[in-house]
């Protein structure tokens, strides 16, 4: 049994894969604005406060994260930074900030997301994104001390989401939340670091 | 002939770049620091000065970007952030900045590295910043209007950097800036558009 923190619990993606480690696990669900522990992910003192409160963990899920979706024409510089405080640095600020509450041997799991390796019209900011993301794991699991890991998890479109972003992926087929939370049990309970697990793709 | 505007030509990289071609082309030559024509590339309103000053090209190639080296257990939120400003950020304004600048069927190349590719110690951030900077090529290519093409060029270590850099590359062939530049060439005068050019690796 382990003690995971899950940041972004309160979303369609964290409750699932909330649900699926507390079968085995002691799970610290935070949200942003709702749930009894919060924490905001773009403020490194945010996350040091959180982390003096719940103390030592064996692993960080964050699975949180804005971008702004907008054609690439009309796109703001403004609009492009909001991805990367958002959900590029609000997943990398737990590494650079949190690694010292993190148990020997424990585990980062990030996530990014389809738009990676499949761009959409509107998503540039969020294929930058989550390819920086999947550049963060893939530098710094050589480096984390303690036989600390990272990984990250790379779902498709969520059925969860299909609502409001189906005209956006047309031809894509989705998966549940349940399905795309295995990729963070295989993180988590796994022995594999740097690595991306794609989920429905 | 084409009209091209080489960002960073008074690096090692970027005068190689411009020096090839200046062979079928008319190229202006842009510092940061030195030189006829400046810009901060950080900077979206020095960005918009520059192109009042040099008026509409057919090409827009950035060469140009720092990030931080450093071992990750000690690397601050800060520290990370500088590679997102500089080298991420400061090529990426010029696309969404200078879109208009640019005549219909142009193109922008911009630089990522071989470390997008394969990570080494301290370099966590160049490995983050190179491969979001071919995620926005990836999103980008296929959004930008009127034929304008996105390419990015992946040389590795350099042999004119390899006095400062040989410690963090042992074992990695370096290129001269001469045949990296070709790279810059394919983006220019080819016709694709969405890809990665690797040189050297």
């Amino acid at each position: 049994m382990k003690k995971i923190v899950v940041i972004g619990a309160t979303g369609t993606l964290g409750q699932a894969v909330a649900a699926a480690l507390k079968v085995r696990h002691e799970v610290i669900e935070v949200g942003a604005t709702r749930g009894a522990h919060r924490v905001d992910s773009t403020d490194p003192a945010s996350i040091e406060q959180l982390f003096r409160e719940i103390g030592k963990v064996d692993g960080i899920v964050t699975a949180t994260g804005k971008v702004h979706f907008g054609p690439l024409p009309e796109m703001t510089v403004e609009q492009f930074w909001t991805g990367l405080r958002d959900k590029l640095m609000g997943q990398i600020n737990f590494v650079l900030g949190a690694q010292r509450y993190v148990n020997d041997g424990g585990s980062f799991t990030l996530t990014s997301g389809i738009l990676a390796d499949e761009p959409i019209r509107e998503g540039a900011s969020a294929t930058t994104v989550n390819l920086a993301l999947e550049g963060f794991v893939r530098g710094s699991a050589i480096e984390l001390p303690r036989g600390l890991r990272i990984n990250v998890v790379s779902p498709t479109v969520l059925v969860e989401s299909m609502d409001a972003y189906a005209p956006y992926f047309r031809g894509f087929e989705p998966v549940t939340a349940a399905r795309a939370a295995q990729g963070y049990l295989r993180s988590v309970e796994g022995a594999e670091t740097g690595r991306v697990y794609r989920v429905g793709y």
